[in-house]
């Protein structure tokens, strides 16, 4: 927890943050064993970054004098598209995305996902919530990412993706095609991941037709907790 | 396991491979669920990768015949050079340096590292071992990595970086510099990833006495799992 981020319900009539969680509590009192009058990095959810000056600490409860007055950082222009992880790749995916800024993911149903993941309970809304909390207070964000489902492949493709085209680049990181993947993109870019054993041919096809262009990520097969994060390195942006 | 690797000790008179180990019998019978006659991808380690049929299926044995002639991927020109993590984190790490294709890792000393971590058990030699090699197993690989140890800071710099900085550049992700970070090197790099909490200010002042070229990432704090691959898909090469 590189930053502990508010919600509204934290603060109290006078814009104090009155925090009561044990999470947040025993982070401020044990990982950086703070006291009064102390300061800490601190922001509003979806709102600025800034400082928190503990002015009371009690049984149960901190309170924070904030001064918020920095943005957050620029987003990721990548809106991610992965093939369904397993439960727990999908967690610390949540939590990579959510550091490293992308603000928009679609989870995808694919022939090699199997259908029982979408039952996780990995992917209740509060556990993905959780997950990205922790990615934002890793990585020093105020901004959730937002999740998409696409529980059936071919819907998907015909009847979403056109309207993301008409402003996305769009890649597609494939195992049998030369061209290498770009570097540094500056334009809003589709980024298509298959799950772990990829996209099967007829998915790739569709893709392809719809307007992806496949890359390279050269030979090694790498696991969707490297991938994802690689890619964003490349990528920048 | 993408790819089975074979040892020295796992070949038999006539060439053929007979593994014995629970390891690879299972994960040959119960994830590939492979029989008589079916073929895997196999490799020799630091050799040529193929293919192994299976030739014969005992209790407690396997029997391939193997047919190695395609060359490992081409290695990675980073030698990267890591502010030793806490041992979960080191685990995770070998693994993943070894399936990016790194082929050489200095373990670093630095004012933030616990001292502790240097003797924990996840540095034996066996455990390093055993990581990479499920590394290599991911990515694809025969060619382990090669693991330097730096148990003091400033012997390492001052005595043996001059000489690697005769034939590498050398990059330190900085998180208060202004220059990104490049991207597709293609020269031999030394990369600098200071440990959880970052290189210290002197440790840094060192560094780039030493020459090393401060970049920055951008705002965002890494974990050492993401700054890994992340830069390492930066860089690519």
């Amino acid at each position: 927890m590189n930053l502990i981020l508010l919600f509204g319900d934290d603060f109290d009539p006078q814009g104090h943050a009155v925090l009561r969680d044990s999470r947040r509590l025993e982070h401020i009192l044990k990982i950086h064993r703070a006291g009064l009058g102390d300061t800490l990095r601190v922001a509003q959810v979806e709102g600025l970054m800034g400082t928190g000056t503990i002015i009371d600490i009690n049984t149960g409860s901190i309170t924070l004098e904030v001064h918020l007055t920095q943005q957050p950082p620029p987003p990721s222009n990548i809106h991610m598209i992965l093939g369904l992880p397993r439960p727990p790749m999908l967690k610390r995916t949540l939590q990579t995305i959510a550091a490293l800024g992308v603000k928009q993911l679609t989870l995808l149903q694919s022939a090699r996902v199997e259908k029982s993941y979408w039952q996780s309970p990995q992917l209740h809304p509060e556990k993905i919530h959780a997950e990205l909390l922790l990615g934002l207070e890793q990585g020093c964000d105020t901004r959730f990412p937002v999740i998409h489902w696409a529980k059936r492949f071919r819907p998907f493709v015909e009847d979403e993706l056109p309207k993301l085209m008409q402003t996305h680049d769009a890649l597609l990181a494939h195992p049998y095609v030369t061209t290498p993947c770009p570097t540094e993109t500056n334009r809003p870019t589709l980024l298509a991941i298959g799950p772990e054993g990829g996209f099967i041919d007829n998915e790739i096809a569709m893709l392809t037709k719809a307007g992806f262009q496949g890359v390279t990520l050269g030979e090694r097969i790498m696991r969707v907790e490297t991938v994802v994060p690689y890619l964003l390195g490349r990528l920048g942006g």
